[in-house]
């Protein structure tokens, strides 16, 4: 991944503006539809049993998200994810809080088992508690560093054929022995609520229009950083860097991204 | 409707503070309770069926919104604007994602069927299917333009008595032959999320004030395409708009009306 | 209650950042976890029956707001509140919109009555509507002056052995006879939704810190009406100011609460 690969996918996103089905968290339904509006997007909650499998059917990928799950909403999540399997359509897994209750755990293991999903994106805490680590997640905050949980995160990617996407100061995206890192982000980022669950709808959005889910997966957590970084420079705080989050995704150009990625990659056969 | 006819309903607004009855879809819950206040009306969101009735008991209009549904919510929709018709309560009716999926396109013909609601606010798309036209809807996006539903418009408000008001870059308002078109509003708008669904909770408000429920539907598009305007000139992208957007609300004055309103009328026997 | 008081429980959230447990309504999930997050707290949201109990297990306290009530919620929260009286967990309840119906009443003083939770807190209608008072309720705003409330405060904190924080443009925090006034605020704050909800959220936090829930209940109040002044003096209207008033909770120093602080108490025995 490059500045020109990840700008290619947001000229692609706002050309096609893919349209998301996001079944997600009530805390972020509205951050996430507005930054898909943003980058160019357009999103779709619905999670209506009655509803799920039809708009799966004109969806252009589903994202997932556990943040505050119950039951009835389980069953929607996996009725979609069948639907989505059945048309070979791209799913994001967010498993918020696995790891802090065992109903959050249970449910993210059995959906990885079930549909193996293109793309699992969650903080370090959340990705160990995906394979079983005895961890200690504090709510939906992880208290993990990104590097205790990449050897965990290239073994889900192994065991399902998924990329598994860390974020954290520095985001890793992880398949199959491959590992993009991007060093992009501000740390105003963790004080706002939901910019997790907003980088798992990008990235719904960019395997959306990318041919590898890696690439998007990546360009979407790229994406993420610069424009925590451009918020920053405008924000006074946490409340005003989330309005300028939502502009810098709108404004973002070629020339901010080439000003601004850091990213690498490596192989770990 | 002129420019001293939508001063004098926000005048009302503002004075008689009507408490409007939001049930409503989870993204926007937050945005449309600000708009509301913004203007000056009091929102309340109550969805359980043990207090819909006594909610619209005391409240002074109904706005029910399909964005989120699933088949407890349209149970409580369908209890309230029974409560509504009886007390002889104005209600509004949007149909989002109508079109989308069969589950929205029944739910909302239904509702039309059972409750004629006093004003029916939709894009081009939701309000087509609401007709059984057979239309491409994108998620909740419209693909439709505003003239091939005005026909449309005019034949439901004809069948079931209601104010029909299709939303876009013009809005038409339609009442029972007469056409009211607003051209207010800014390219910005359709880029932040829930817009559609505060212009019907706007509606809730106007007409709870406005004896005719045609001129204020059309004084609630004329408001919010207004405001629109004055928050473009503030901001830098759709979060700083959304912000601004609320505040054009609460400091429009009637000087602002003057200067922007381009409204016209027409009647179509 | 003094500036220093109030500048050493902020330090306490943020040097503890309390996990935060909100069973809370859909309008203002986003906006209370992110005024958590500002002022150093850790948010998390979950209402299943299935993991309320593991989440008051690792919370460091609880909160309950009954603002889109329904009946499953009630369940998850009267199971939550039994979980926190096991572990002895301070609980934060929120009685949103009683008076208006009698589901939400009802719903209020059965979690009075079961649970004497550590602090209650509500505007002047919610909290007389929970003495059986006869009062009038519109909607989720409220038509008394806080010195009608004072009174049934003082009851209740007397029956319950809670904290009773009564707010409005001068809050009251009444506790075993005592009474502490906190004076700050600004107009804008009722033209924002979920300010009442922040405020309770808040109150979490300083609860979970603060040896003495009284005065922390108290320190949560002063913080809200000072980052309101904050908010007020960078703000165009309520949108704006709903930004700035995160920010101002994540940059309030010492000496903004040594400027601004505006308390007084007394004792009625």
């Amino acid at each position: 991944m490059n500045a020109e690969t990840v700008w290619l996918d947001i000229a692609r996103v706002r050309d096609d503006a893919p349209l998301v089905h996001n079944i997600t968290n009530y805390v972020v339904m509205n951050t996430t539809a507005n930054a898909l509006l943003a980058i160019g997007a357009s999103p779709v909650m619905a999670h209506a049993l009655d509803e799920v499998e039809d708009m799966v059917n004109i969806a252009s990928s589903l994202v997932v998200n556990i943040g505050t799950l119950s039951v009835p909403w389980i069953e929607a999540m996996f009725r979609a994810a069948e639907a989505a399997r059945k048309r070979g359509l791209r799913v994001v897994f967010d498993p918020v809080g696995a790891g802090a209750t065992k109903f959050r755990t249970d449910t993210a293991r059995q959906f990885l088992e079930d549909f193996q999903p293109t793309v699992v994106r969650g903080n370090p805490s959340e990705i160990l508690s995906l394979a079983g680590e005895n961890v200690l997640t504090k709510g939906v905050d992880s208290r993990h560093e990104p590097e205790a949980a990449l050897k965990t995160a290239l073994a889900l990617s192994d065991k399902f054929g998924s990329v598994v996407t860390i974020s954290g100061a520095i985001d890793r995206i992880v398949s199959d022995g491959r590992i993009i890192t991007v060093a992009n982000g501000h740390p105003l980022m963790p004080r706002v609520t939901g910019l997790g669950c907003t980088a798992s709808a990008l990235t719904g959005a960019f395997i959306a229009v990318d041919p590898s889910p890696f690439e998007g997966a990546a360009a979407a957590m790229a994406v993420m950083g610069i424009a925590g970084e451009m918020a920053a420079e405008k924000a006074g705080g946490p409340g005003t860097f989330q309005v300028e989050f939502i502009d810098a995704l709108y404004r973002m150009s070629d020339i901010d991204i080439t000003k601004r990625l850091i990213a690498g990659s490596e192989s770990r056969g």
